[in-house]
Order: C-alpha cells, then sequence, then structure tokens
C-alpha cells in the first residue's frame, strides 16, 4: 500500500462494540448461553469446547489470519506445519485421539489441517485389515512415523466401483502381487495427503488370480521413500494442483507399473489369498458398510451445519451494521436487515441451520442403534439408515451450500471480498455436494430404497419407520381455515407428508407403467429418474420438518427458548413451502387461499425472528477466530476490519516493479503536459 | 511433481479426437456453421471475430493458460502488461478504439486485462465533462498518458448516492475545491484500477458551497505522482485484497485528506461553480442516465450470456466423455449425458443461454431507438427501457450465474478442478450480480414501473409496448388438451403472461389494500418487497420467453436451424413451468393433468435435444485457448490434459522443503521397522 499520510480513523485494537450492533443484543427474549449448550448437548459441552478452541487460539502456530493471502503451497505448507504441531499438542495436553477434544480441535482449525485422509487410511487398515495388519501399520500411522492415504477413485472413474481399472495380479512365484496401471484414466486421482505428503496408500485394485479378476480389493503399497521422499520404483506420483477451494490439502494422482508388494499387503479381514494363488472368503463385509456410513455422517455436525452457521452469523450481524437507504423518507439510512427482501434472504438460512441441526439429531440417534445392532450381528435397520443418511447428506450439503451462496451475496459487494470469509465457506462448503457420495447418486439410492418401500407396502409387508408413512393413505385437502393455521406444526407436517407420499408414489406407478408397457427396467429407471430423485428430496424434507417438530417437544422446560425455536421450524417449514408452492398446489392439495395463508404467515415470522436474529447466530458461539471474517465479528465494527485487513494484503507490499516497467515509460508522456 | 519413471501415456500435443465426442459431431442435423453465423449477426462478424482471435492467439504476450497457478500479484502484473501491449497491438493493427475489432479482443482476453475502469474513467469524461475538459483529459488517457479510475463507491455506501460522505467544498479565496473523507465508512472501496494503477480519479463528492450541500458532483483529482507513482499529498490509496475471483484487477481504497484541486477540476458539463462560488445549472443529465444503462446493458453480450455459453460447452463436451455406470446391464459404461438427471442439469443451461441471446438482441433494438430518440431529445421510452434493462441484467445474471455452477457441479470432482475452468467462470459470473445494480435493488426498481403501470392502466392511460398485456383481462385456464399442445409457443407464451399478470396485479392490490389500511407508503411497499421482487422476475421471464419465440419466427429460410432452436425455446419455456409450478398452477390455470403434461412434453425434450447437444455447444465457437479448460476441448482429450496440465502446478515442483523441515524427522522412526 502506498500512503502519503497514515488514515487516524482506527485503533489497531480494541474497539468498542458497534452500536447498531449492541441494540440488537438487548433485546433478546432468551437466555442465549442456554441455547448455546442446547446446541452443544449440554453446559459441560460447552465449557469443554471453549476450554478447547481457548488453547488453539492462544497458540500462535494455529494462527490463520493470513489464509486469505496465501497461495496453495503456502496454505499446503502451514497445514502441515500446524497437523504435526496438533499432535505434539494434543499430547501435551493429554486430549485422546478418539476423544471428543478432538472434534473440538477440528472444529477450531479443521480447514487448515493436512493429514486428514491419513485417519481414513487408519481407520481403513482398522476396518480393513487382519489383527496382523493392524498391529503392523497402525501404531506407525498414529505416531505419524508414516503418512497415509486412501486410494480409491480415478481419474476416469468415481462412484462406480465395479469400472475401476488398477489391477493387482498374484504371482506365486515371487508370493508377490504386482500393481498396474493399465491406461491413463486408471490413475489414481483425487485422494488427499497422496500430491505431496503420503508416504504409503492403500490401494483398491481388481484383484487377479490365474488370470480371473475377483473384483476391489485393498492393497497396502508404499508409494514413497521415508528416507529421502523420492518415489518408490515404478511409482509416478504428483500433486493434481489448484482447486475451487481446499487447497490446504494436496490432492494427488498416483500410477503404477509393475509394483510388487509382498502377499501379507492385502488387507485381508474379510478376504486371503493363499500362497498357493487360492481366494478366501471370509465373513460379512457389511460391518464395513457402516465405516462407510459414519464418515458421510460424520461430516453434518463438523464441516457442512457450521459452516451455514457461520455464513449466518456474519451477514446477519453485517446486516444490523450496514445502512442503506432510506426506508422511511427523512429518516437515517436503515440497517439493511430492516428491509424484508433482506430478511427473507437470511432468516431461512438461519432457520435451515437449526432445523438440520436437530434433524441430524435424530438421524445419529437411529445411527447408534444400528450400529449397537450391527455388533450383534443384526443387519436390519441398515438399508433404512443408508436411504435416510444418504438423503440427509443431499438435503444438508445442497440448502447449506446454497444458504451460504445467499449470505454471501446477501452482503452486496464486501460479501466478494474474500476477507469476509464468505467466498472461502461457500467454495469449500460446496465440495461437499460431490465428495462422499454424488448427491444425485446419493438421491437415486434413497428413491431406489422408497420405490422398494411401496412395494413391500402395496403387498401388505409392514415397513420401517421413518418410511412407514408410505403405506398410509393420502390426504385429499389441507384443513387450514386462516393464516394461524399454518403455524400449527400438525399442519405443515401433514402437508410435507402429502407432498412426500403423493410424489413417491405416482413415480412409482409411472415406473411400473412403463415396465408394463414393455419398456426395460433400467430405461424405465432412467426415464422416471429426475422425478425419482425429486421423490428422494420430497421424503427427506418431510423427515427434517417433523424431526424439527419433534425436536421442540422435548425443550418444555425452557419455554422462552422453545417460543423462538418454535419460530424458527415454523418459518423452515412455510419457506419451503412458499418457495415451492407447485408440489402442494397441483392436486389441490392447498387451495389459492391456503397458498395466500401461508405467504402472510411466512412473511409475517419474518418480522417476528428478525428481532431475535442477532441472539439467534450469537448463540452458535463462534469467536472471532473461528469466523475469520472481518464482516461478521462480534463488536460489528467491520468497516475498521475490513480497512486493517485490506491494508496487510501483498498487494500492498510489492513495491514499484509494475510501475517502473510498464507504466512509468507511458506516464512520463504527460508529465509535460499537466 | 515427483516422478521415478515418466508415464508414457502421453503425446504433449496432437491428440485425435476422442471417439466419442466424435460420434456426437457426426449426428448434427444443421449446419453449424451456419448457426455460428447466425448467433454472431452474420458470416462477416464470424469472420472478423475469428481473424481478431487469430491474432490474439499467435500472440505470446496474451497466453493466459497459466493463470490457474498465478498469485493475485502475479495476475495483476500479467494484466498490466497484456493492457499496454493490447494497445500497441491494436494501434499495429489499425483496429479503432470504438470498433467491432475491441469487442472480439475482450472475447478473446477480457479477464485477463487490466484498464478496464480506465475505459469508465473515459466514457465520464466524455459523458459529464465541458468540451475544455474533454480535450484536455482525454487524449492523455486514451494513449494512458495517465491512468484513471471512477470512484463512487464508498466503504460504507453503495446503491443509495444520497448516502455516499465524501465532501468537496469550494475555496473562493484560491479558487479551489477541498476534497475531504470524513469518516472510515466514505473512503472510496472498490473501485478498478485504483489499487496499485491509477494517477487520477473521478472522484464522487457532496459539493458543499457556503456551507451549502449541492448534492452529487464529480471531481477530477490527481492520486498519485506520474514520476515516482507516490500518494500526491493528503491521499491515502492502496489496494482491498483478495476477492473470490477478478484478481486481475485492482481494486482499491482512495481516502482524501484536505486535498485541492483547481476549480476546473469539477467536471461540469451539466453544472457549474462560478469563480465568485455561484451554482450553475445547465441542461439535463437525463442523457447520461442513458450511459449507465450502456455498461449495465453491455455487460450482458460481452460477459454474461458467453459465460454461460463457456460452461455449457465445457460440461456437454465433457459428458460425452466421462463414462460411468452401467445404464444398461452388461453393456460399457454409459456416456454420463445419456443418464436423464444429467440431461436435467445440462440442457436446460443450454437452452437458457440460447434464449438470453435472442432475448438481448430485442433488448438491444429498443435500446438502439431510445439512442436515437434521446439525441433528438425525447425522453419517452427511458423509464421503459430502465425497468427492462434492470430486470433482464437481473435475469441474465442470476440464470447464467447459477446455471455455471449447475455446469461445474454436474462434472463431479473433476469440476472443482481450477484446471476444468469452471470455478474461475462461476467465482467471476457471480459478481455481475451484484455490481451494475445490486440484483435485488433493480428488481425492485421493475417492479416499481409495473406498479405505476398498473395504476396508469387502471385510469385508463395506455402502456408501453413490453407492458401493454398489464392492462389486458387474465385468461382463467390454459386451453392444452395434451402434452404437444405445450409445444405450441402460443401456450407457454400465455401462461407465462397470465402468471405475470396476475402477480403484477395481486402484488398491486394488496400495496393498495395496505396503503388503504392505513399503513404508511414506505411501509406498505417494503412489506410488499419480496412478492414484488417475484412479480418483476415473472414479468421479465414472460418477455424473454415470447421474445426468444420472436426471434425464430425471423429464421424461417433455416429450416433445419429453426426447428432445433425450436426444441430449445420450448425447452426453456417449459423447464421454467416445470421447475416453479407453484406460480402456474396455485389459481387453477393449469390442472395436475396439464402438469403432468408440462412434465412429460418437457422429459421428451431433453432425450430429443440430448442428440444436438454437442453441436449445438461446438456453434458457440470457443477456441479452446478461449475455454482455457482442460475438460471441455474440441477434442475432448480431458484425461490427459488434466494430466498434462496438472503436472505443470507450482505445487509439482517446490522441491522438498516441507518433507526435510517437518516430516523427515518422523519419518525417519519408521526406518528401523519397515
Amino acid at each position: 500500500m502506498a500512503t502519503q499520510n497514515e488514515n487516524i480513523f482506527l485503533n489497531s485494537s480494541g474497539y468498542t462494540v458497534n452500536p447498531d450492533l449492541e441494540a440488537e443484543r438487548k433485546t433478546a427474549s432468551f437466555n442465549i448461553e442456554l441455547l448455546t449448550n442446547i446446541l452443544d448437548g449440554g453446559a459441560e459441552n460447552t465449557r469443554m469446547r471453549r476450554a478447547v478452541n481457548a488453547v488453539i487460539e492462544s497458540d500462535p502456530e494455529f494462527n490463520i489470519q493470513n489464509e486469505y493471502f496465501q497461495s496453495q503451497s503456502e496454505k499446503y505448507e502451514n497445514s502441515v506445519r500446524r497437523s504435526v504441531h496438533l499432535r505434539k499438542k494434543m499430547e501435551e495436553m493429554g486430549w485422546s485421539k478418539n476423544g471428543p477434544e478432538l472434534v473440538y480441535c477440528y472444529r477450531a482449525v479443521y480447514n487448515a489441517l493436512a493429514f486428514n485422509v491419513h485417519r481414513v487410511f487408519i481407520n481403513c487398515i482398522l476396518g480393513l485389515g487382519s489383527d496382523e495388519q493392524i498391529a503392523k501399520w497402525v501404531p506407525l500411522a498414529e505416531k505419524y512415523y508414516i503418512a497415509g492415504t486412501y486410494a480409491q477413485t480415478e481419474l476416469g472413474h468415481g462412484t462406480y466401483l465395479r469400472g475401476l481399472e488398477t489391477t493387482a495380479a498374484f504371482d506365486a512365484t515371487t508370493q508377490e502381487f504386482i500393481l498396474n496401471t493399465p491406461s491413463i484414466s486408471a490413475m489414481k486421482w483425487w485422494p488427499g495427503d497422496l500430491g505431496q505428503t503420503a508416504t504409503h496408500a492403500v490401494v483398491f485394485a481388481q484383484l487377479y488370480l490365474k488370470g480371473k479378476c475377483y473384483g476391489m480389493h485393498p492393497f497396502m503399497v508404499q508409494i514413497r521413500s521415508l528416507r529421502d521422499h523420492s518415489p518408490a520404483p515404478g511409482v509416478t506420483v504428483g500433486d493434481i494442483g489448484p482447486k475451487m477451494s481446499f487447497n490446504n490439502v494436496d490432492n494427488g494422482f498416483l500410477s503404477l507399473k509393475n509394483v510388487r508388494v509382498p502377499r501379507e499387503n492385502m488387507l485381508s479381514r474379510f478376504s486371503q489369498v493363499l500362497p498357493n494363488g487360492q481366494y478366501v472368503k471370509k465373513g460379512s463385509e457389511k460391518i464395513n458398510y457402516l465405516t462407510m456410513m459414519v464418515i458421510r455422517a460424520g461430516m453434518l455436525p463438523t464441516e457442512v451445519i457450521p459452516t451455514l452457521m457461520k455464513a449466518c452469523t456474519i451477514a446477519i450481524r453485517y446486516s444490523v451494521v450496514r445502512r442503506q437507504s432510506e426506508l422511511k423518507p427523512g429518516d437515517q439510512e436503515a440497517k439493511i436487515l430492516d428491509y424484508q427482501t433482506q430478511q427473507e434472504k437470511l432468516l431461512p438460512q438461519l432457520a435451515t441451520a437449526y432445523g438440520l441441526h436437530f434433524a441430524y439429531n435424530y438421524v445419529h440417534n437411529i445411527f447408534q442403534k444400528a450400529y449397537a445392532d450391527t455388533k450383534e450381528g443384526k443387519f436390519d435397520l441398515l438399508p433404512e439408515l443408508h436411504a435416510l443418511l444418504s438423503g440427509i447428506k443431499v438435503i444438508a450439503t445442497d440448502y447449506c451450500s446454497a444458504g451460504v451462496e445467499v449470505c454471501r451475496r446477501a452482503c452486496g459487494g464486501h460479501g466478494y471480498s474474500l476477507l469476509s470469509g464468505l467466498p472461502t465457506l461457500y467454495n469449500r462448503l460446496v465440495a461437499s455436494c460431490t465428495y462422499e457420495g454424488e448427491n444425485t447418486v446419493l438421491l437415486l439410492q434413497t428413491a431406489r430404497f422408497l420405490i422398494k418401500c411401496i412395494r413391500m407396502a402395496h403387498d401388505g409387508h409392514p415397513l420401517p419407520s421413518s418410511v412407514a408413512y408410505l403405506s398410509s393413505k393420502t390426504s385429499e385437502k389441507c384443513k387450514a381455515q386462516e393464516k394461524r393455521d399454518f403455524l400449527n406444526p400438525s399442519v405443515y407436517i401433514e402437508a410435507y407428508r402429502h407432498r412426500a407420499l403423493r410424489n413417491v408414489r405416482s413415480t412409482a406407478v409411472k415406473l411400473q407403467a412403463l415396465i408394463q408397457s414393455g419398456v426395460a427396467q433400467y430405461e424405465a429407471w432412467n426415464r422416471c429418474s429426475v422425478q425419482l430423485a425429486h421423490a428422494a428430496v420430497d421424503h427427506i424434507h418431510y423427515i427434517v420438518v417433523e424431526k424439527f417438530v419433534h425436536a421442540l417437544e422435548d425443550l418444555e422446560t425452557e419455554a422462552a427458548i422453545q417460543r423462538i425455536l418454535k419460530h424458527l421450524c415454523d418459518l423452515f417449514a412455510l419457506h419451503g413451502i412458499f418457495s415451492n408452492t407447485g408440489g402442494f398446489v397441483q392436486d389441490g392439495y392447498l387451495s389459492q387461499e391456503q397458498v395466500d395463508m401461508v405467504t402472510e404467515s411466512y412473511l409475517d415470522l419474518l418480522t417476528i425472528i428478525r428481532k431475535h436474529a442477532v441472539p439467534l447466530v450469537d448463540a452458535f458461539d463462534f469467536t472471532d477466530t473461528n469466523l475469520n471474517s472481518a464482516l461478521g465479528s462480534y463488536d460489528g465494527q467491520a468497516y475498521q476490519r475490513l480497512y486493517e485487513w485490506a491494508k496487510k494484503s501483498p498487494t500492498n507490499h510489492q513495491g514499484n516493479r509494475v510501475f517502473n516497467t510498464y507504466l512509468k515509460p507511458l506516464f512520463q508522456n504527460a508529465l509535460s503536459k499537466l
């Protein structure tokens, strides 16, 4: 930055709270701390979360304030440094690697760590390895004496595992597997930690025994030297380059040419190759299936939902600090949150963040039950759980990504600055719509389960609890008489149930009709797939609304909090109807008059919740460091921070090279003329 | 990148066309070159565009291949270098600075140039300056002897010009204006070219004469030395730091403390301050109002619509090259474009790109007429034109941004790599929803015009042509009997007209009722603003559908092209109904049976257009260099390019520092154990 006489508007620290923001906090109708405790699952969790966060924030090694100025390589280096330091810190603090503190550590610095897939690598060995393999590899990995990655996805192959091309052929003479990447599309591509870090990889490859393919199996492969990090013989490995975000992670590529590993390196909990080349299957992999679900479920409370909560915090605080235009003629410029259009952008996102938080708790509980069952060898809940988790992963990642972007755009030009924090939140979060199961693929898996349930119901079989309604009758008409009826949860739950039931059923009918008309099953499925995906969304949306309502019933002892959350729940439900009226009216379930009632109730709720908006985001309890946003800090001094942070930008510390090289030769022509 | 034995899958150039892509081109039902000519507005334009593009592409100075690897500072430096070079190149080629070649230059390298606001600076002087001021400043700026910017937006103030705080007080004793930035929120913030380049700025400030405020006026202020680029006395200036994109542009901040400029530096075409401090108003600024509209309109064909066209080109080509999962059991993996869900993502975006292209042509024609009128002192068309342009700017930027992101996500994981080109297209384009008029603000301006028209119609006054339908009766029911009736443009145009008319009218009724019930006008407006914004969208969507249909009528002599564009037009219209059924069914205009017909017709169209998808994107005629995408090149060798480009990433040329510093000390512990 070039400056002749430094501005004197600012103290570099110790801002007082912006009075426009302070005023918002004075009107809180509920105890913010109590709501924070509820969100944390208890006051003790809040205490521990804050303690961990304080440790992290007070350690300069974890400082991420300059991340918006860093190149991909700088981000990577800092993440490696922090990850190595975190391991030490955890030992020092006595935090267990599977304990609650780790979750809170991740909440504080997750976006700025490396070695994330290293943990998947460890879990993979624990899940797929024999006891000997676990004993050999896991301790080395836990201590970071080796760095691992999980190499499954290939350049030309993702979701469809049978399509993977990498091969592992057994050579009985040397008792080795020979791994090969037979084509460019077979290169491993995308694994995290592979690009510049990993020394080892669990490589998934088609197992060949005497020329016969036995399908995908996992192999432990050393890919780089522990001594000098050079690639192992036959290995080509590198970084896949810059991404939309996640540039702290070194996603990589890997190509293998006649790479030999000993027979013991096939992870063999579920199947094994004997020295003579015989294939032996051992036990069910169903339990392992659950492990994949753990990852898919774990994303939501750690990465997905909190990201929307952060975006809401930033955008709502900024919207009471930013003043723009006259609302009432002659008044000072109005807080932008007082405009109905701004409320309609932000408050439904706030309701969504709360709704998904509570709906996830429900899924988590089913999940715990299924996990307990599985340990006893019962796998009955798995199909339902898979359909539910797939669906809620889609809804959560889709709604949260879209919501973050709505928040970002609602901050106008300043939301476009990286210093607002919002572009990074969006660019990172939107990846979750693709990883851990591409959303359209997952929706169709949920739909497949729903169609199966419709058929079961048709044949008189009982249905699992989350889909039991599929065997009920559709209601004809909504019974609401006036707009306040739409604040009755049973009214809107019924509307969502009706929509889901009608859509799942009518799509099942279409599918059946196509098949009966002679269309091949696969073709009929494809021709219904747009509608199947919609039906799955409607089903999950219904579940989320219903579980949000149920969660509130547990809060009876906290009337003030229950009241405000009830408003949010109503808003979440009515926003869904207001924004997708078609599904509720096309068969006459809602009349035009009822749509008008929904609209009026919905708009009324905006005014109500607007008053509590700041306390409701304060309850998420993100520190300024967590948010890392010039717009969203607790003190509301958005303009001062934007200016302070901008001054630190490297673009202001470049010297005069561009001027001297390109501009001076031109500008000097004007000297004589001005 | 670390590599032991280099892969041999690749030649570094001269790929043959991927047979999966080649096959798509063989089925083209129309002459692609002819469609390209139509899009260009004639074969001669196509020829000139290609000639200009070829000149740019053959000049290594304009090479942008490495842009995905560059830091903000590198991007800026390269953009300055290219811009200076482009000026030379244009002289060398004899291309006029206002000629058609410049448009084609921008198409080729726009995203990688600096000095873009410099042109706004020049236009501002031409529009607001006196003849003497134009004669003094414009030649200097045209030759780049000075670099200018347009400093209007402030840190705390955007849309609402009356809220701007910068002051300019006249000092009659020295015949100077004294400019000041009275608070931090008054700093100029965001102007392009200001951060590191500009020597001069047109600064908008509240004019004070003898203590009385005369409102916003433009002042020419030198902000940096031409000799050494240091800030002028009293000036604080710098770069606002990293953004979501546009990092080639040095958006800046500017603070002024008692900066004095001579009286002659107030741009004085429309008003002047005499030596005695007297204020003199001269003529109407309405013509200047049109200049702002020129900028807003100019974005669409140069930046907004082509960006969606590029994204469609990349995603559709990739979708016939990418194979994933079995569609028909036992077959090879299917091209992902053969999945209905993929078609439903991409093909409506393709239809939108074509639809907006043709609808823009209509707006452009009205615009030309208004411009001619204005020169004759007639301003009658301006309010209509303003409402139309505001609305179409919103629709185009919203739909194109959303569409680009749909295309990006439809490319799965690889769409997340910067090398796909897609993240950059989105991150850049989405800014257009905010700049040149924030979209919600613009929608409400369009709505204000519509409400005024409803009142005029009510009072029996005639309405301008684009809104004449607001005085017609609403039709009761859609007359379609079977699904193919929805391929009749008059049927869907009527449906869109009905929706717009009902929504504009019902919102006007609500507004009026609120006011009559005693709610203050400003408050009533705010309480209707969500619905007003929706009504404005419905109005503009109707216009776009109608103008798309009309554009096709001009293509009667080209039957094959007319036929395929008719399919796209149908798809655009039916996609809008399918995705927003509510607006069409809530008052019973469409019955449930008709909604089902729309759905079936819509899904049928996907199958039809899928066959022509590649020829339809080829017709956009982007070169590989224009696209700069590893996924979307003409030859369809997506995987090879991803690999070739990734190898060039700086992350693969960092040496062993991170390993030696952080990892080696850990890994050496494993040496004895493995």
